[in-house]
């Protein structure tokens, strides 16, 4: 009778992304040796050397990256992380750590009013946190801890912490903040998956129908209208990978504990199961284990993100999809959960097999159809990416850089993107927060590698008219021969049509692959029409004259980031091909060859003008520039050749080896003629 | 009586570096699976490859990286693999090949004049090669190959080789070029090299007798007088580890080949084995598998390099010291030799041991008292390195960079040395030589980190001044506390003495060192003195205001060095404590604090001014100078602090913890105050 009684209060708690069942098969995975053991033995010391020093919750005072944001950060982690161990130890001291805590939390609470450091006039303060998305993700964290813990917990305990704590902070995150509560936006998804979490656990399923459907239960807003609206049908997120990855979290959360308490929502069918498809798109845009860096990206974000250690057990435990093994071996981490213990056996039983990287178009927006993200890939002569980006906006985190491109080969990005101008959580630089030269330099059309018009950035940098007109994609296909995209807007800039087509082309006689750009601007009128590209590496060689600033350098321009770029020289090459030629670290020479009929000025500039606090990396591009157009074509091939390797003292082909490059179009067809290394090749687009 | 016959044939060939008793032990070996069978069939795969291509022996035309250099490079090594290949399979196809090709030089040896691409009134042009260097190397591997493949060549065979190639060729290097030959330096050991190994090989023992010691045979040049010249008693060479490495590879060779036919010269104890030191302090020289990056360096080349790892193999068999091991295994080859063979069974035994690196000061000059290049290490709070450099010139690869310092931490360059301006065989780049930028700003002063007086570089650069005036290293001490160095020079400039002392401090209550830098100047009249720390990161912060040239740059000076150097601001620090933060790419802040007293200026500046050809790389430095002053003393801490992890999101101790500094100097001893994170510290240096 004891054993059932016991066994029906541990039906109920835990229940959310953790199950009673999980449970039992993680207590008993624990007795053997393994990865799951590893990681909890490892989580568990963790634990255990904090849990000698008391409680900490400090009243609220200080805003992101400040001591008491911090140590609030710390405490919902830790609350976590003991729910876990107590669970998997059966060890109660666990579990009392994790009451003293929320104890303290209600003792507090009720004492708080707004966060001192919330921004004036904010729509969304919090309390605990300078801003509610961090008390939403507190609650996340915290509600899942409580459940962990709730069968060591007294009923008086219950009832203080339910009554003085987790309700006030589920109903301030809801009916306190409907704006953010049904917001179709990210911040809303942590909200949702809070307060509906705390519905299951406190059995008001009124909170879970709201979560779902919005305060009024209309479906306007709600999780499930942010799983409509925030990924396109093929999974891809309007802000890109770097934002995707952190916006998956929420809904992988709350929808493992959705179908846990309520298999009949089909919560992972939902709309063709695209919260699966949001998890493989975001594997998908990286390379090299790092996430493409469009829009505010910082770039060494990637894979082994726990967003996506969390994303990737639940693909695995979904699909059983061994290709997301190999995605859960590189990141390096195993997640005490039921999935997570799935995702360890399978791997210590060695069924991972290589994750299939393909060439995709992710169609932008809700339907799919504002744009679309390219990635072309190719492995003949090393692994290369291409992503084109004839994408939408992106909202307010989006870069003003309709049709640019980047370009990853054997391991490195050699044409680049500057990504988010911002030293994360660093104090001394503008408090961690996106630096000023966010907005004047990193997200400027200039700071990408696509077409600026009178030094005025798409949309004239207004995120509002960026986010009504997106690109279209024209078209995207892939055969035996590459990859080819082609994309266009009218919108970018009033009376211009940009319209550009990229392909990846294997050359498999020379074992390796070009890369096509070609770039019409048509316009109403005449314009200065500059074409930047970004590469990483030290400039070899020009086969047209340079005249350098050799004693002075000055400013390109006055705005829209050209304030940012020093003009360290420029040519003005003659009709034919005009080459630029750098070495990237990885030992490798890139050259663009451009078709030119000599109305095409190179300039070559460095970032780091007006940047009086040294916040900005000092990298360098070309700019090909003509003025005074209504009409032009930059059409060029970029190839890597060669081998850089001073350590076993040889170089190879240092020099491009492209002879010929000619370019036909009309109507819908181009022809481009290139001999390269001896071989000719003709290639067809249409 | 055949039997016999043929074992008196083999037991004279081969017997250079690869004996015939090494030949019996590898065929035994390859008949069985290990890492040294690997490396024989991967070898033998190469050499496969080659085989059904024609013998290509070209008349000689091209300089150094052209075709027909490049094409006699490759033939001396597939002539000498070809050898190797042919004794452990004794397939006659591969003696074959290789007696066609010398039969092909025999041919067109004797025709040849000197190189037409030779240097105008050069004293060392080759007739194969532009220079006799490269003839020398080409005899080196060549008699080895010769003496692999003996057994298989007719009388007639060895005949027309023997007195149409070997012997002009011997010859040509020996009487034919005196000065060359006799000379004590690195191209005179590759020509005693070749010219002895060929002695022993046709019998010649003159030839060797002449290759010990001279042409005269009096000791003044000859490869003995190299070895007590070239080195220091400790084995360090003049020149730095990226020159030592290469310098070793003819000492290796010919001292094995000298033991080999007369063990009674006792080579390896010469000196009281002198060169066996030149190997191990060439593995010390390094950080992270790279050579310290002193003088004439391209800074790719480390450990692995081929020399070195023939290097690592003679030491192993010598001494069968496990470290050697560990680093064969990280360089990742085996050598087809005897040596090469007790190290790949080793390795496969698992017998490795860790390979120590120490805190060693290297005397330098033949004497080892002129001056010294010191190392220091601590393994505290990650792998440090600090190297300091009160060395001599090092000849005409030398740097002007008396009593520089670089510092190493956590896998990185953090205070950094450029290096060679040079882009090793690139075209493009100056013929793939040493840049014009080499001279005009590598090598001078400004470029590293010590001090620099009325912006002229130390001896006026010189060299010849240089390479008479060496630093004094005044002592070098290390213990539980860490290791402090100090050296001065009065030469450097007329009528100033530079005074420096450089330590490594262990503070093991916060498990981290810290490097404390005290430099004196005193001088004879008032002088501006410049003092650059050349750092490698990103500029975080500074305590102290800076005025930045926002809208143009400016060359900072007009020469020796100055003039690559663009001034991007400056500052001067109020007395006190002045910090200037940077966070390195291996994810750690560092902060530089200086004691000043208000009239030290701040000059941040970037390399990139006066480069035409976007040569040099351009990267960061901050000069402290200060003016119209005979005596000044820089003091400073650099501390590492903290860890930007934007991957997980966190970022801790981005701002430096030490609050107080504070420096006595009497006589002989140094009090230095330091309070770091709360902790009071008092070093005392005498
Ligand atoms: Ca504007
Ligand atoms: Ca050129
Ligand atoms: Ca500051
Ligand atoms: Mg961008
Ligand atoms: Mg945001
Ligand atoms: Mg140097
Ligand atoms: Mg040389």
């Amino acid at each position: 009778f004891a054993l059932l009684l016991s066994f029906n209060v541990q039906a109920m708690h835990p229940n959310l992304v953790i199950t009673q069942t999980d449970v039992i098969a993680m207590r008993n995975a624990v007795t053997e040796p393994g990865s799951f053991t590893t990681a909890y033995y490892a989580l568990k010391a963790r634990v255990d050397q904090q849990m000698p020093f008391p409680v900490i919750v400090p009243v609220p005072k200080d805003g992101g990256g400040g001591y008491t944001h911090e140590r609030h950060k710390k405490n919902y982690q830790l609350m976590y992380n003991a729910g876990i161990v107590y669970q998997l130890s059966q060890d109660k001291a666990y579990a009392h750590y994790v009451r003293d805590m929320l104890l303290a939390y209600a003792k507090l609470y009720p004492t708080l009013d707004l966060h001192p450091a919330r921004k004036v006039r904010s729509q969304n303060p919090g309390k605990l946190f300078w801003q509610s998305l961090n008390e939403a993700v507190w609650l996340v964290h915290t509600i899942q801890a409580y459940d962990l813990v709730y069968d060591a917990l007294s009923g008086q305990d219950i009832e203080k912490i339910e009554s003085e704590l987790l309700r006030p902070v589920a109903l301030f995150l809801s009916e306190g903040q409907p704006s953010t509560f049904n917001k179709v936006h990210n911040h809303g998804t942590w909200a949702t998956a809070g307060v509906g979490m705390a519905g299951y656990v406190m059995d008001e399923p009124e909170w879970v129908e709201k979560a779902l459907y919005d305060l009024d239960k209309s479906g306007n807003g709600g999780f499930l209208r942010q799983l409509d609206e925030l990924f396109s049908p093929q999974g891809y997120y309007n802000e890109g990978p770097y934002y995707q990855r952190y916006a998956l979290m929420p809904f992988v959360t709350f929808a493992r504990a959705i179908d846990n308490n309520e298999p009949q929502r089909k919560i992972f069918q939902h709309r063709n199961g695209v919260l699966l498809k949001a998890i493989d798109t975001t594997i998908q845009l990286s390379y090299g284990g790092l996430f493409f860096p469009i829009n505010d990206a910082i770039k060494s974000k990637g894979i082994d993100t726990i967003e996506l250690v969390h994303g990737v057990a639940l693909a695995y435990s979904l699909t059983e999809d061994p290709g997301y093994l190999d995605i859960a071996e590189r990141q390096g981490q195993i997640i005490l959960s039921g999935e997570g213990l799935k995702v360890a056996k399978a791997l210590d039983k060695g069924l991972a097999e290589p994750y299939q990287f393909n060439s995709l178009a992710f169609g932008d927006g809700s339907d799919g159809k504002q744009g679309a993200l390219v990635v072309m890939r190719s492995e003949l002569g090393g692994h290369q990416a291409l992503l084109f980006k004839p994408a939408a906006q992106g909202l307010g985190h989006g870069h003003f850089d309709k049709l640019t491109w980047q370009y990853y080969d054997q391991g490195n990005e050699i044409v680049s993107d500057y990504g988010a101008a911002r030293f994360l959580n660093v104090e001394a630089k503008y408090g961690g927060r996106y630096l000023p030269e966010n907005e004047s330099y990193a997200k400027q059309t200039v700071a990408h590698n696509t077409l600026v018009v009178d030094e005025t950035s798409h949309f004239d940098g207004d995120v509002e008219v960026g986010n009504q007109n997106a690109p279209t994609l024209n078209y995207f296909e892939t055969n035996q021969f590459g990859a080819v995209a082609s994309g266009e807007i009218h919108t970018a800039y009033p009376g211009v049509k940009l319209e550009r087509t990229l392909a990846l082309i294997n050359l498999v006689e020379l074992e390796k692959t070009i890369v096509l750009d070609v770039f019409d601007v048509g316009a109403s009128g005449a314009h200065q029409l500059d074409l930047p590209l970004h590469y990483l590496g030290q400039l070899i060689d020009t086969n047209f004259e340079l005249s350098v600033n050799t004693k002075q350098l000055s400013v390109l321009g006055s705005e829209n980031g050209y304030q940012h770029l020093w003009l360290k020289g420029c040519g003005q090459p003659e009709p034919g091909l005009a080459k630029v030629s750098w070495l990237n670290d990885n030992g490798r020479f890139y050259t663009l060859t451009s078709l030119v009929k000599g109305d095409e000025e190179y300039l070559f500039t460095q970032i780091g003008a007006n940047d009086p606090n040294f916040n900005l990396r000092n990298e360098q591009a070309f700019i090909r520039r003509v003025k005074n157009k209504k009409q032009h074509q930059f059409v060029s091939i970029l190839e890597p050749h060669g081998e850089y390797n001073p350590r076993k003292e040889y170089t190879l082909d240092a020099q491009s080896k492209l002879t010929e490059l000619a370019y036909t179009g009309q109507d819908d067809l181009a022809l481009v003629k290139i001999s390269i290394a001896g071989m000719h090749y003709l290639v067809a687009v249409n």
